[in-house]
């Protein structure tokens, strides 16, 4: 068991996350390479030197910033597949909350380029992280195969393409766009559980569909 | 109808070409950042110098790559869709068919933040490239709505999570993994088309599927 944390500590903490957040936006409107750890401090009204007190580089912030999303996925997965539903309602379950957090956080998509931005060993445990997100995934699609619910095919394949489909989400989603990041997680749960031989009767117009 | 280009032409055109092709096996080596003009120069014994003679810059590679992987794509899109093939048969081959580009590519995968690297310009023409793509591969799945072959659902994300899941192939693909491109192409396709409603049969263990 972990020792409760001081006051102090807590304060530390807090700070940090406050800084990895305002930086995660900057990165998502600037891009990584733009943002200075000058305007992340600026932003928060700190000195440069006192953002050094939390955070000791833009590239450890990158990596922070990566982790917790794979985290947050991670602990949304582990929820859903210890839920009592059947596979069809799980990957549903899955996929809409893996939109929710690609949408929420605006740096969740992995970009190869800036984890060879990393250094070697912040790189590889980020990579690690992000293979157990996908291990915990590919549990989640297995036991449907193996229930007969969804196809065998190639379902390894399958798992690639859902996964795909959603962690590219951040680089079209608009906030201000035509559906709300619910209304994609709907759309996307049903494309990925047909993907997987699910038959789904889908309501026509009814998700936002428009007239091209 | 354009000029009859010069020998001299070709020569400049087959020697920038041979720089592009390098740099973009370099970026996807070790990312664009840490890659250097002086590299990508030293690579073709060439002088930075004379590199500079066809490139005016590494932001202008990154573009003529990017632009020229989308501008293949488009081609083999417009190949497909100028064929007298059914909806069904049109989408398994442009699925196939941009994973072929996408694995062969190194640097296909559309990074945001690389994109946000590029001056303004640069950026706009890149971005209605992509858009003009995402367009004609609307057109095809929307021919198969109409006729009934596809379901009609919310086809526009269905299409989003299509060129999704074969956008990120870049992020994993692995030429000696244990499937090929070709083998990645029939399972994307399968996947991709039952994900609009298309009744496939599957040949289970067929295609490398492997116990976990």
């Amino acid at each position: 068991m972990q020792d409760v944390p001081t006051f102090r500590q807590v304060r530390f903490l807090e700070k940090r996350q406050q800084i990895l957040d305002s930086a995660a936006r900057l990165f998502s409107q600037k891009g990584y390479e733009k943002a200075s750890l000058e305007e992340i401090a600026a932003r928060l009204k700190l000195t440069k030197a006192s953002l050094y007190h939390y955070v000791r580089s833009k590239k450890e912030i990158l990596f922070h910033i990566q982790v917790q999303a794979i985290e947050e996925a991670v602990r949304a997965l582990h929820e859903v597949i210890a839920s009592d539903r059947d596979p069809v309602e799980k990957l549903r379950e899955a996929v809409r909350s893996h939109v929710r957090i690609v949408t929420k956080r605006p740096v969740t998509n992995l970009l190869k380029d800036q984890e060879l931005i990393l250094p070697r060993k912040l790189r590889t445990r980020l990579i690690s992280e992000r293979d157990h997100f996908e291990k915990i995934f590919q549990e989640l699609i297995l036991e449907g195969v193996e229930k007969g619910v969804f196809e065998r095919g190639n379902w390894k394949m399958g798992a690639k393409a859902a996964l795909g489909a959603l962690n590219r989400i951040p680089m079209w989603y608009n906030p201000k766009g035509a559906l709300s990041a619910e209304e994609i997680g709907d759309a996307m749960a049903e494309f990925i559980l047909r993907g997987f031989g699910v038959t789904i009767k889908t309501g026509g117009d009814r998700q936002g569909e428009e007239k091209p």
